[in-house]
């Protein structure tokens, strides 16, 4: 194609990025191809192996791109109180599933092919979210041990995924009529106010 | 086909939803069609219209035995006191994801074409697996209102469906090692510890 040598290999990496992302957002995730996304930045096909290893890799790029962005939603929640900054947090989770449905739902619709591991790099794109909330359990309760704030917040993200998704994807309506903020706000508060006050008289059960 | 006349409309229902149900077992649901039933019980496409208004129709009967074993499992935890009956039945409802996560992926991914109204008769079904949860918060605070009951009862299932649904589509290794009966168990103990006190002294922050 002509505009083969345009871009470097750095460039021709962000033009497909950002293409799958485009394509994503606007198709939704089961219609991304190898082929969608060389047509969309104008080049074969083989010129994308040349910078990525395969979709999954491409796939987990573009991901990445999702994942920023929700740490910087996050970032911004740290100068407030523990447990303003988990509400908030979970409220940037949300707000992220709705605001970009198709682009969340690649981060958690994807699956490595022969269950291959996720990538290193990839690993600690996603730990550093967990890092952003160990800190506020930790600034809650300065006595839980690692392993507690480790099982918490992921017990947190956990339920905030779930009231998300039900959310994202229409499904609460089936259990009548319930608010995803409501509820977002019932389990953090609910769920804070017990394992703080149970870290103080040592009550872990 | 030869066995056209060889069962009533009733019985014929009833080998069509077992059907839906052998096929997405075994495949998985995006791999379910009219065809591939109509095969499995040896009659025609045409002869299911007959019996179901189309395929989605046959899918929520599908889904719907898939909700009654559910209440059958949730069922036998009544008997306890409802602190251990509402942690028994989210590990009933991560049993079930677990035991059969194509039936149960079917429950959830499924939608209404375009977005019709899911059925009363099956909003009813739902409606019976609140009530089992509802009545055990109920019974943990009587002193709560029903529409704090109705929003605890949904903050919980919300909950427990987020930890299963990543639990189910192996989600959870990225998070770092954790456990997901031990994130029900600690979700349920923290939220209904303080759910549970707020309503005695007031509180329904």
């Amino acid at each position: 194609m002509a505009r083969r040598n345009e871009h470097s290999k750095a460039q021709l990496r962000t033009l497909a990025i950002a293409a799958v992302r485009a394509i994503v957002a606007e198709q939704g995730p089961d219609k991304l191809s190898v082929r969608k996304v060389a047509e969309h930045i104008g080049y074969t096909p083989g010129m994308l192996y040349h910078v990525f290893a395969c979709l999954d890799d491409l796939i987990l790029h573009a991901n990445a791109v999702t994942l920023d962005g929700l740490l910087q939603r996050m970032q911004a929640a740290t100068a407030l109180s523990p447990a303003e900054a988990l509400q908030t947090m979970a409220g940037q989770y949300l707000a992220l599933a709705r605001e970009e449905p198709h682009l969340w739902q690649l981060v958690f619709m994807h699956r490595m092919p022969q269950a291959a591991a996720v990538p290193a790099w990839y690993q600690q794109r996603t730990l550093q979210l967990f890092v952003l909330v160990e800190d506020q359990m930790a600034r809650l309760s300065a006595q839980q041990d690692a392993a507690a704030v480790h099982l918490a917040a992921r017990t947190l993200w956990s339920s905030v995924h779930g009231i998300s998704v039900l959310a994202v994807e229409n499904k609460l309506s089936i259990a009548g009529d319930v608010d995803e903020t409501a509820m977002l706000q019932s389990l953090i508060h609910h769920y804070l106010a017990s394992w703080a006050r149970n870290s103080v008289n040592g009550d872990d059960a």
